[in-house]
This record gives C-alpha cells, sequence and structure tokens, in this order.
C-alpha cells in the first residue's frame, strides 16, 4: 500500500550531512554488498495486494522470498530465515489468531523481524493485532507518520499515553508529516531496542525526507520520486526489504540501507519512465542494478 | 479478470453520435478533473488475482486506494471513502457472510458502491452472494454481458422471470454478446436507480462496443483494444475505476467517464507496446497522462 | 515462487540431440499452434504471490484463465475446462479439506490436473495436502529438483521408501541439481501415469537444464534466461501454462512444449531487457509473440 506524506518537507537546512567518510556510509555499503552475495532468505507474512511486489523487491535487491499464511509455515522457516517480515494489511479472520502465535514464537526464539503496521487505526482486529505486538515486539518497524504516531499511541509509549495530537488514520495514506512522528519513532525504537535480544531495534518513517532512528540517533533521508505515492506497494515492499537487509545487517543500519536503496532506485526510476507503469518497471530494474557504493552514497543527514 | 465479448460488434450505424457540445461530455471532463485535484480514495473488496492492477488502476486515474476483506475493516473506513467496489471473484469461505454484512451496512448507511459480478453462475457461493445483493443493491454494476444476463435472471428482474435466452457463464470470459444484454442492463439500472438513495443508478457492460446506461437512456462507446482481453484484471480495474469516479460524480456520469478513460488509454497503449507485458505498462502510463479533455472526447453514442 | 537450480549444470556433451525432424517435434508445434486457436481455458487454485502471473501467463501463452479456491467453484468449472492447475504456495486454514475435494473429484471424474508441490516439506499441512494427493494423483507435476525428491519421498516411491540422499527443502528455493531428481521424476510420472485415465502422465522439473519424463523416455531442455530465477512466478506461471497446454494436448507433449515456450521466450526477454522488471514485461510479450515453430524448435535432447 501506498505511503505519502500529505505535508511536503523537503528542507534539511537544520540538519547535518553525514561525510562521505562517516563509518556509518561503509556499514551501509557492506550490508547491500552482504545481500547480493549471500543472497538471504528473509519470509514474508503480507497482504494480498502488494505480495507479489515485495517479493520481486526482495529478489531485485538480492535476497530471496518465501510467502506464507499459516502460522506452522511461518514458524517452520524462521530460523533458516535470516528476517520475517510481517505486514497486517487485508487481514482474514484467522490472522489474529496466527499473528499472536507467530510473534510469540519470533520473539522466543529470538528471531528478527520487521513489522508494517499498515493501516494502523483501522478496525478493530487489526488494533488488537498491533496492541498485541507490544509483548512480543519486531526488531524494526518500518511505517508512515501516521502509523506511528498510532502505534506509538496504542503501545501507550508517551508521557501522558493516549494523548499523542495527531490526525489519525486516513486509510492507508498518511494524513501527519514525518517531522510530526520524530518523538513517536525514537520511543518506539527504543522500545524495541530493549525488548531485542541484541539490544537494537530501529524505526523508519516513510514520507518525502524519510525518517530512520535506533531511539537515540535521528537520521533523515531526502530524495527518491514523488512517484513512489502513485505505484501500490512502495512502502509494502521497502519493509519486505528492509528484512531482507535485516538478514545480514544490525537494525539501524538495514533501516538505512534499504531506505536509501530505494531513494536511489526511485530517484533514477523517474528519471527513465513516462508514468506509474513504465515507473515501477524501472524501479525493479534500477534495484537490481544500483551499485553498493551508490547506495551508500545516498542523502544522508544527521537531525 | 478478463472481459470478451465473442460476437464482434463495431457497427455503429444505428447509433447517434454524441455531439462535442453536449453537456454530458462536460460532465465527464469535470467528473475526470475532480478525480485528479481530489485524489478521492475509493475501498475494495476485491479478487486476489488482479487486486493489484485495481489498485494501480485507481492511483494512476488520480484516486487513493484501500482493499480489506473484514467487515469492519470495510465498514470502517465506508464513511470516509467516496464510494467502495466490491468484486465477488476468488471467493474464500467466509465472504458468503461478510459480504452480506457489508452490502447491508452500505446500503443502510447510504454509502454509494459499484459491483462486479465476476463469473455470476459459477458455484453456490457465487450465487448465494449475488442473489442476496438484490436487497441491498449496488450504486453501480460494471459487468460482461453474461455477467450482466445472469445477474437479471437471478434478481428476476425479466417479465417471465429466468427465461432470458442466453449462453450463460463460461467461467470469467462473456458468452453472450453486449447487444444481447441491453434489456437485462436496462432493466438492473432501474432497478437499481429505484433503491439508490440518489434516486439514480448505472450498469456498465464492457465487450467491443461498451454499453452504459442510467435504465432510460442508453450509452454505447466504441473504441478501446482487444489487448484488454489478453490482460488479466481490465474489467477487474475499470470496476475500481469506476468507483473511484462514482466518489466524485452520479453513477450515469462516473460510469461513462471511467469506461472512456479506458477506451482511450487501451488505444493509446496499444499503439506503444508489443505484446500483453509492455500493453499493461503502456496502458497504466496512459490512465495516468490523459487529460480529462482527451476522456470527455472519446467516441461516444447513444442508442 | 521462484525456482532455481544451485548447482549450475548445462552440460549436454552425454545427451542426444532430437533431430528437427523427430515426431515429438511436430506433435510440439501443433499443441503450440492448437493453443492459440481454441484459446482454451485452464482453472487455477494457485498461491496469492503469483497468481496474477500466472493468469497473465495463461492468457499471453494463448489460452484463458478463471482462479477459484472454494471446492464448489472449481468442481463447477472442472468439466468444461480443459485442465485444472493446483499450487500449494501461500496455505489457508481451510485448503486441506479443499483440496482433498477438489483433487477427488477431479480423478473421479477423469479431469486433467497440473500439480506445483511449492515448498514440499515445510509445514504440516503442506506435508498431509500432497501426502492426500498420492490417492488421487495429478496428470503432470511440474517442479524444482527438491520439491520433487521430497515428493518421491512422502509417496514413498523409491526402492528404500525415506531413504533418498538429498538436501530437502529450502524454503521455494531448489537445493539440489535437476540431475539427481531424474530417478525421482521418472518414478513419479510412472506412478503418474499407472493412475491416468489415459495412462500417460508426466514430470517436469525445473532447472539450468530442464527435465521432462514421462515414465520412460527423460528429455533434458537447456537454454533459457538466469533471469528467471529473479523474477517470482516463473515456476508457478510455467505449472499454469502446462495445464494450458494439457487442455490440448497429451501429458508428455503438455509438459514438453510449455518448458520449451518458457525457454524460448526468457532467453528473448534477457536480450530485450535491463533487469528484472523490463525482464518480466518482456516475458509476457515473448509469450506472446513467439511461433509455434520457434517453439518446437528449441533446445530439445533424449538422456
Amino acid at each position: 500500500m501506498t505511503t505519502a506524506s500529505t505535508t511536503p518537507n523537503s528542507d534539511t537546512s537544520n540538519l547535518h550531512e553525514v561525510a562521505p567518510d562517516d563509518p556509518i556510509r561503509e556499514r551501509i555499503r557492506q550490508a547491500a554488498q552482504n545481500v547480493r552475495e549471500q543472497t538471504p532468505l528473509a519470509q514474508s507474512f503480507t497482504n494480498f495486494v502488494t505480495i507479489n511486489l515485495v517479493a520481486n523487491a526482495q529478489l531485485a535487491a538480492g535476497g530471496t522470498a518465501a510467502m506464507s499464511f499459516l502460522p506452522n509455515d511461518v514458524t517452520s522457516l524462521a530460523s533458516s530465515c535470516g528476517a520475517t517480515y510481517i505486514n497486517v494489511g487485508t487481514l482474514l479472520p484467522f490472522y489474529r489468531d496466527a499473528l499472536q502465535e507467530i510473534s510469540e514464537h519470533l520473539s522466543r526464539h529470538g528471531c528478527k523481524w520487521v513489522l508494517d503496521p499498515v493501516a494502523a487505526g483501522v478496525g478493530v482486529a487489526r488494533t488488537e493485532i498491533l496492541k498485541g505486538f507490544k509483548d512480543y515486539p519486531p526488531t524494526v518497524i518500518r511505517a508512515n507518520a501516521s502509523e506511528a504516531l498510532v502505534l506509538h499511541d496504542m503501545w501507550q509509549l508517551g508521557d501522558a499515553a493516549g494523548t499523542d495530537e495527531h490526525n489519525g488514520p486516513a486509510g492507508v495514506e498518511a494524513a501527519d508529516s514525518v517531522d510530526a512522528a520524530i518523538t513517536a519513532a525514537t520511543d518506539l525504537a527504543a522500545y524495541l531496542a530493549l525488548h531485542s535480544p541484541t539490544h537494537t531495534g530501529a524505526v523508519a518513517v516513510s514520507g518525502e525526507v524519510d525518517l530512520v532512528t535506533d531511539g537515540r540517533l535521528v537520521y533523515r533521508l531526502p530524495g527518491g520520486s514523488a512517484m513512489m505515492t502513485k505505484i501500490t506497494g512502495a512502502g509494502c515492499s521497502l519493509g519486505g526489504v528492509t528484512a531482507t537487509y535485516l538478514a545480514v545487517a544490525d537494525p539501524l543500519v538495514a533501516s538505512l540501507a534499504a531506505s536509501m536503496l530505494y531513494n536511489v532506485s526511485s530517484g533514477a526510476a523517474e528519471r527513465a519512465s513516462h508514468g506509474p507503469g513504465s515507473f515501477q518497471t524501472a524501479f525493479l530494474d534500477a534495484l537490481w542494478n544500483v551499485t553498493p557504493e551508490e547506495i551508500a552514497s545516498a542523502p544522508l543527514y544527521l537531525a
């Protein structure tokens, strides 16, 4: 499902650009190279709308994919997967129980996983599922600004629980700006780190200027293409590719590398296309053709 | 799923071309412009085969998309959606109860919705679901000729119920010509209008020469491309885009505008492509690039 | 889901090339021509990841498609379909009962069907489903090497049941070479033929050099493109297209023709593309544009 910040904000004047020789860039380059060399398997429990693009994006990024919905299918593969991706779009009746069983298994066995809380706040089943994840939290959250704010509310991580001021869910599109989600993202990332077996976690908020945080440092990533909001699955597939990267890197580096891969590739795709059809084709080509060096050189700022 | 009239019929000699300055064309142009300016949300409960194309076509036409299957997810968003799209392909066991609950909610709350009765006549569950919609009817039906004839039978709208002569369902392809479905389409549209909160409804029958009727006037729309029968989802995605247009226009104008957008775009895509793969890519590009003026100027006749 | 042999093996030096005037090539050409002229309907019960590509590949190859999951939907269409395709990826809870009912119906009514045992060996539900198919076997199996080996084990067709030495399942990717699956494939094909109403069956194992056998003759098919492992659904859609061909040809010819169509088309697509996005587009175009003569002339060897 698509992700769009409705409040344009590409002003990076109050941010500090990360230098070309900053060690984080070498770690990002190494993660991208590792994916290409190791073709890691990341499995997904994801929505029916964009499941094909998630798999194709993971393959184009250099990994391999497996998609399942039965808890036993997911848990059978969990230990041989580098990471698991869970996306709560297009729910079916059995998902609540299934996702509780799966998240509990992943947490108990120290399996890394990425959550995309698609449409957080819409429907009672999705709310129950997302609230349930507080006890068995993911390693990384990839969301839009509204979803991050809603999840922050649901997990009652703010100073005064339930009092965040935001616009709430608007279907699958963000109704809030990335800037408005900085505190929510940082709180969420700190919570993930606290419960992670490696004591690290990360939250990535997609928008015109992406945000990635491990709960301490807050990175901002401008660039990319507005055409990403005109194809379905830009955000979902970024979540899946983040899981691919998480299979070979720590949460912060995986989130940064995946977002930078997406920004470089979508920019290239926009220049090579004439509309959303050719954009998606060119985007998958770009995911495949971009080099680890190009990914590591993408615009990256510290807040 | 694909839609094809098996009886070629592009003869428009007994039809009256709608003049360039006919007010209906300006209303069509305005609808197309409104979609581009307002990016309306239309949600879908649709089949797994073409769900991705439905969402991408709605985005390319200028709207936004949300796809759900749980009744509470659909009803939660219904009031904030401009329209809802229901497509009965690829049924799951819980759909019969879910679709009854959803259609009842939409009707009771005066929410506009579009029905695509995919494969009407195939399987007992689909027949029960489609018969059930008679009590809580949609605002617009988008179908192929065979599906319109079968639904007309199921709802017993003919003079002598159940005696329509037609070829019946042939999977998801039409086994009847659009011409053979004129009476069924007109009866269905009149029934929809009778039960619509705004006292308006429309039926669109896709084929070599599309038919759109509000129960009184019968429009015919030649043009488009035979390649639309060589990609899956041409009809399904037209249903979704009709919902996008229905969010900003009345049933007749929405149905005409969506079909004209499709005819113009598929013609452009055929000229720019070399097979069904590049055709689909070019079709999505064309949906995005075609102007409201081009849509409103597409071939349009009155029967 | 993707199919890849992990042990490169394009050595055909110990194989015998099938001569241009061998009668099998004319039967393959005729099958391809029949599909184009008859546009046969093959229905599918297939996974959600690649369901769209399966349908589009069947259309591009010249057939028509219908996708269903309710047993009554599948059995309602079974007699009017030339063949049915069943693919066990992305299982839902009701599939075990549904697939038992469907396979029993297909067998009892002598309906031809193609099985793709995706991810054989992963999860208890999939194992129960695949074991259950032994009593109501398909007409054709399309698999990767690991899946063929696992199914051979499950059905206890070897000399010493359960003792096949192989690497087992690795998600949806093959962990074994096609060469290692020759005995399993031949045993499986002989078993299918024994239980087929026409006393014929076939097994196709995809890899760098595909294998097709009817239980007696073993054909090898080099060619194609390694890019087929970088898009999701290459194997799934080949299974679907095999069903399309099975609607107009015997199991051996259908399997050979479908694999040769895929090898010719993927080779052409690789030459016309710049990455996995444009590769998939070009592949669908090639499926549509390749001639029956080109298909019948593709590289073909006897072991």
